[in-house]
């Protein structure tokens, strides 16, 4: 079997090098081309990143030449993943698309644009279905914020709670390489994320959304949200209160140890065996407990018809790259790749 | 006028270190006595001190001989000021209470003793008139978070409210100097401190709690919460929302520039001007605003019956050394220091 | 006495805001004007800056409009103070300065020029005479590392050494408020700073130089020097090793001690009392004993023909903000102000 | 063939940790026992273990019960290794070998001790013949900053120089897990380390020693040395400045890329297979550069009489835990284990 052929937009980007670790040695999803902005291209790979994962430059791309983000330069790829600057994403993924070029996204413009799947795949990965008789496949990632945070709703989203009040606290490498400073934020909190508080409850809606033929129709939820950044490199946390009575914790805990849904489908190297841990101990989880695609959940608690979980999950990995390569290994499995 | 003379247990921990630099100068408090751990007891304060001050020891302190806690030490002060680690404070404390020696403490045990005065002084000093007859006044100050994240509910726990929600981000220091390993808390969130939890809205129901006769009859409140660490060296901040049908935020904005309860009193030389600041920049209170005394919000907002905001303060001076001198300072200013 | 009076160029930086804090109160300097960026001229202060001192914005500066760095707006100040960036200092100083107005500058063009002279106080204050007959002053202040590692060579260069071996440990501040990324240096050390090494023993040939009539000669300084950046907020730290015979430390140590050269000038509130302390316990200086213009030294060995010591001073005030202000007093006292 | 049965002493700790890593899965050792505390004796490893290893706990080992450090509980298997804390390591480690069983020791206690043989095993691994004609096997590897300076030593220590200068900036790690509180070396450097410029030295001067049959005869080495603190997780990194007349930089850099003198040995899968990675770029290496066993040197430079180079490794991979291994599976490929 001849393997997907993909090209990496933003592959000099942290979530860029990250999908170049992740794709080495795919089984059958292959790493063909890499693109970096304008003035990279025709460079090297090796020669224009700034490498900062912790290995080396893994060599089946070190030598690769970076091609540009042109329709041109991405027709003889299965898909396109982007992995862009939300700044810049929007025109050049549309023309890739316009020129009938698959593409999967992790950046922010157009998710929510109805027309478009927004995928968390354990979540709503059935939404792909909209796309079975569409010849380009265009699909969104979500923020990673709201990609780890989403994760445990699954089981509450349609009981009858009254509100969800979640406070964030979120790691440093969520703004970009070079996105604050050491003097502003070291030893220092940061109590606002520009956009953010937005985006995930918005985010939110889409993902539990029902399907309406092409459409998806968002859910209405009822969440506040405070998104807050704090002096972690990586992984993004949060506080979740869940205003809900009568709520059934043993039965909670019963569901999240048997929420595999993507256990049907086989071949997906990236989808985690259990993709929410429950830790029982007080202090945990913690960082060193984060491997890359599960999602960890503490604190677990249900009184005085407040239901409080500590959610966990890596903002870079589940948060973005790992995602992206495993809507592609589902859009395979769910044979919606060609 | 004479000066009140006071000594200080646990006068070389940080907290106790804190104090000896705010009683420098102090127009008429004297610092007369400092007391360490018993194998410290007849060295200089300078010898057995492992100073972490960011300025010198003030030289009025570095050559006193470190005095034992036993009542016998402290028969010749005003007041003794306890920064006493919580494991041996209450045996120290209610020794030289029960020898009629006058105690000011930040240590945690007895807090919650109904006739024991629990003072955050903004909030209710108010209680401190229940020890008017009494001969030996013991009097508690509370936990440093309950101290901070109180102060803006004082307009709010009278009001029809359905329920708090807060989740705090608390800096290293308040674990003690040594407290956490680097290794455990560097670029990493722990989401648990112990007995945290219980301890906040427990003191927050005697602080607003009521006064009958000898007695605090402790308020219902209806408050969750969530305690967690994050690597910061100081300030301890904490996002609340709270479930309240109607509220008129322009009011409570209103009422918080006008909170200055203690401006009855004159020569408070610990009290803030402005005891809450209000941030109206999205990215604000941080932690270089604050200098010391006064509570800063941030992220003001209210809809969808959501109260929200951001608060942040002095864990190390608000939260304890700062908060035991302006409330010796207080006593004084109602006559009840002698 | 009026005030000498004095505008700041660079007021809204990381060092223009210390000088900022420390000029408040002064008895005798008087900051009549700041200046920054051409799109915040016209501005207040604070509207325009990004305070990030641990302490509140002055009264005295924050409703004063930002002036341009235009000489027209310099013309009623007796000497302007430069804090600004190397990049655009060399224009702007030297067209103040040939409009004849007096600049004590930080940045760092134009320091190695002969004629010009770069002072650190205690080390080459009498360079300064060479500016008596002039009528307009330009006076550069040596890079902040410089100006800390230079402190205790008084003591050693006149002697027959054979080479000195200077490794630097600086904080992150030294690159600018926004120099670093957390994610590059959080964790991380960057064994390179660019043009450090190539600055450090020129400018210290230059502060140790002899004046001929107009000029400074340099002296040959036998120095070898590696300059490395950690994640440390502020204070730059330093090994020094000197291969150097019959070296008698128990002088060197009393050299040090009395080392006060500027004890003969009054009115010097910027000079520290003891410029140089020495440190006996192992494990100091840390950076909590470091209070302002001081320099600090510990690990002080001679053995093998090799005199060790460690230096440490506070980038920002030392290195910076603090010098350029004790210049102006030194000039005040040396009757080189008008 | 049947595997070389190993137990582990020390098995708890932060080096344990990264033994039972990196033995996952080892081709022909076989991690047979784990061993800890006597209070934790008995118990499940993951019961007694705190994991801080950033991945979950090898299944292999979570279940296997902890056993003393008595010899009878070690009689069978081939080798024990040690991570043992050093204050206790002298008195388990000499009982094991004194009832005839052979031990590598990560721990300091006789590493100078002239008839056991101190291994950084590109360098010196030909001393371990030593042990040829012994029954018993008594293995000790360096101090984890001597094994990572020492190494680009091998080209240098033969030639004439004059003098080394070694000035270290090491990782938190290297005090062990709770080593350090957070609040005592976060944005702080300490400029000593217990012990620790004593070990260096010596250390060297043995590894480089001669082998005088039974013995080893320690080479004189001039060296100073100055360790420091700073704060950062993983990684030792080093300036070295060589006093050296007429140095072939070239030829140095020649000796480096073809040092590889474990190339002989097959199944060595601790050995990097280029032991010493040069860097040219200024600014490198970094922490991220550093993958495991390898060490990494940059700012390589000579000029007058001066060669200079940084010089960064893994401490607790090729400090510890990994030369341990490597200098188990040498003693294999030298068919010295049995």
């Amino acid at each position: 079997m001849s393997k997907i052929r993909v090209s990496l937009l933003g592959s000099t980007g942290m979530v860029g090098q990250k999908m170049v670790r992740l794709l080495e040695n795919h089984p059958y999803i292959e790493l063909a081309k890499v693109s970096a902005s304008p003035n990279n291209t025709g460079k090297r790979y090796i020669d224009a990143v700034r490498w900062v994962e912790n290995s080396e430059i893994p060599e089946y791309v070190s030598d690769m030449n970076l091609v540009s983000s042109d329709p041109n330069d991405h027709r003889d790829v299965d898909f396109v993943l982007s992995a862009l600057p939300s700044e810049i994403a929007e025109g050049i993924e549309t023309r890739l698309v316009s020129n009938g070029i698959n593409v999967i996204s992790n950046a922010s413009p157009l998710r929510m644009r109805s027309d478009i799947p927004l995928i968390n795949p354990e979540i709503n990965y059935e939404h792909l279905y909209m796309l079975e008789d569409r010849d380009t496949k265009y699909v969104k990632n979500p923020n990673c914020t709201t990609t780890i945070m989403s994760m445990p709703l699954f089981d509450i989203i349609n009981s009858d709670y009254e509100r969800m009040y979640l406070t964030t606290m979120q790691a440093v490498s969520g703004a970009g390489f070079s996105g604050l400073p050491y003097m502003a934020i070291n030893n220092n909190i940061i109590p606002y994320i520009n956009g953010e508080e937005e985006k995930i409850p918005a985010e939110i809606s889409k993902i539990f959304g029902y399907r309406n033929d092409d459409k998806i129709v968002n859910r209405n939820i009822k969440m506040s949200v405070t998104t807050v950044r704090v002096p972690v490199a990586v992984d993004h946390a949060g506080v979740l209160y869940i205003n809900i009575k009568n709520f059934d914790i043993e039965n909670f805990i019963k569901d999240i140890r048997n929420f595999k849904p993507l256990s049907r489908f086989s071949g997906l190297t990236m989808a985690p065996r259990q993709p929410i841990i429950i830790h029982e101990k007080n202090d945990a989880p913690q960082v060193h407990d984060v491997s890359g695609m599960e999602i960890h959940i503490g604190r677990l608690s249900y009184n005085d018809d407040t239901l409080r979980m500590y959610i966990l999950g890596d903002n870079l990995i589940r948060g973005a790259a790992g995602i992206t390569i495993l809507t592609l290994e589902l859009m395979h499995a769910m044979k919606l790749d060609n």
